[in-house]
């Protein structure tokens, strides 16, 4: 559904959105190996559909229209981060230029309102993924700004991670019951969902990115540390007037990328305070928030056995 | 109503947003100057709206969500193009960085969008809006792969010129008709009019690239010439096989901007041949193709001398 609604979009953009996908190389040769990518944003769309009684088709259009908008923010994204790898391959800005990625990203936008426009509920579920957009925007805004700077506290990393992760998965989740034709309660009560299995997600990733095992996650080791990001185990031993806060703060003060030494240095600081057993505990409260709120929207079964086994599968994972 | 309606956007973003408007500077403060900003897409939405017989206010949705869209292409252009300077002030890039001006351009293609949702007609507009941004979208990467180019045929200057200048236009005139309730017939010649105007503009516009004067334009000397524009007195001059076409290819195939001497041998080299005069024949040729489609619109007679006073106006203008 995807890749024919993309069909749509004029020929050369839509090239840039096939490399994008890897769908395809340059030279407009279809590509074997099946793309990367998980698709989790879909497929929580089809489950809180299911999740409200409906059959999951009615929601296809929402799932589609929910992927769109995440991978124009990861092309919008790898732009801003300056990140030069996206699912293995060369990210689009690195292979094709700034300008191209920029404009394939807002072709996406685009494409993933269009996505709703002929679907059932398309006046609900367009207002719904505007605004969520917008939160997005906001979000990610807020992750420059947070960037720029040498530290920051939990609530302003908390509040990046719920505008980030926590936005799009909440609207996944959202769009699904919407397109089951949910009452706007039960709707509010999935997006809670998704909202909190995004902020458990991006703590649980925010402890792979500093104790990941390369050879499982695929990326160098202490990567976050690296690049002196501001992840929650991080904030949390900024956070009090400690000699590991003061230590830690003096070492992302550089301007420059950390070394292997400086890694090393900062891990062992981190692990003199409780933050990573911190960093998990966030983890299992927004973990626990999510499904009580899943409860409280009274799902079928089997839709909730599987949207649990999904939460778990991201929140537990080894990369 | 474009402060009011970005008055709901997030903070952070909404400073930005204010900052390219020139609603205020970068410490909050309002600024005493009235905004430049000519608002030539909002008029034509009105004017086709009071053309199709409806009274203005019933496109006041539209024509905000033209001037948004319009907007958000300029901050994105201007990361593209690198142009440090819009409307006087430093363009939002420039001053704030590149993440920060990509996220504000998105926070308002989205703005755009969300400005229809309770607009009568809000379905035909947005559907047309939506398509008008993916057409535009393409015509500005088709420019991006021009400018690598060394040089152009007059077909893909002016399929350019349709898909960024045009397609605006033609989507301001066609919303505006839309908004108004007219028929499809009806709506497809305001469309085409809106369309042929902004074709014949930008050509009128790549004259005064490269004769304008800079007293009155603002802008230096030969500008479009010393970044080796492809505009179409160019294209026009490369077409033939004449030492002239050869001559400025050879002045554009420089990697770097044409110094004041180069830029004056190019002038000269382009007024040996017929390419002002050919270019001035296309302005006066898609003015009058604007002008029919308008009269087979059948519109209002005042709207419609407004509009054809506008046209005038904006084709027959020094800067």
């Amino acid at each position: 559904m995807l890749r024919s609604h993309l069909g749509a979009l004029p020929s050369e953009i839509r090239h840039l959105c096939g490399l994008h996908f890897g769908w395809w190389n340059d030279d407009g040769v279809t590509l074997g190996t099946p793309p990367k990518g998980k698709f989790i944003r879909a497929a929580l769309t089809l489950l809180a559909c299911r999740s409200v009684g409906s059959e999951p088709n009615a929601a296809y259009p929402a799932a589609t229209a929910v992927e769109l908008l995440h991978n124009a923010s990861l092309l919008h994204d790898d732009i801003i981060d300056g990140d030069l790898v996206r699912r293995g391959r060369p990210a689009l800005w690195a292979a094709k230029g700034i300008p191209a990625a920029l404009l394939a990203g807002d072709a996406l936008f685009f494409a993933s309102v269009q996505m709703l426009a002929s679907s059932t509920e398309a006046r609900r579920t367009t207002s719904a993924l505007l605004a969520a957009a917008q939160t997005l925007i906001e979000g990610e805004y807020r992750d420059v700004l947070l960037e720029s700077a040498a530290e920051a506290g939990e609530r302003q990393v908390l509040s990046v991670a719920a505008g980030k992760t926590g936005e799009l998965l909440a609207c996944a989740c959202e769009l699904g019951a919407i397109a089951g034709g949910a009452q706007p309660e039960r709707v509010s009560h999935l997006r809670s969902f998704g909202r909190n299995l995004g902020i458990a997600f991006q703590c649980a990733d925010d402890i792979v990115g500093i104790w990941g095992d390369p050879a499982i996650t695929g990326k160098p080791a202490y990567s976050d540390l690296r690049q002196r990001k501001l992840s929650m185990p991080v904030a949390v031993t900024m956070a009090g007037r400690t000699s590991q806060a003061q230590t830690l703060r003096a070492l992302y003060s550089k301007k420059s990328p950390l070394s292997d030494e400086e890694c090393k240095r900062a891990i062992g600081i981190i692990e003199q305070t409780d933050a990573r057993e911190a960093t998990l505990r966030k983890v299992r409260r927004h973990t626990a928030d999510a499904v009580y709120s899943l409860s409280l929207a009274h799902p079928e079964p089997i839709p909730a056995a599987e949207l649990t086994a999904l939460a778990n599968q991201l929140i537990n994972r080894d990369r």
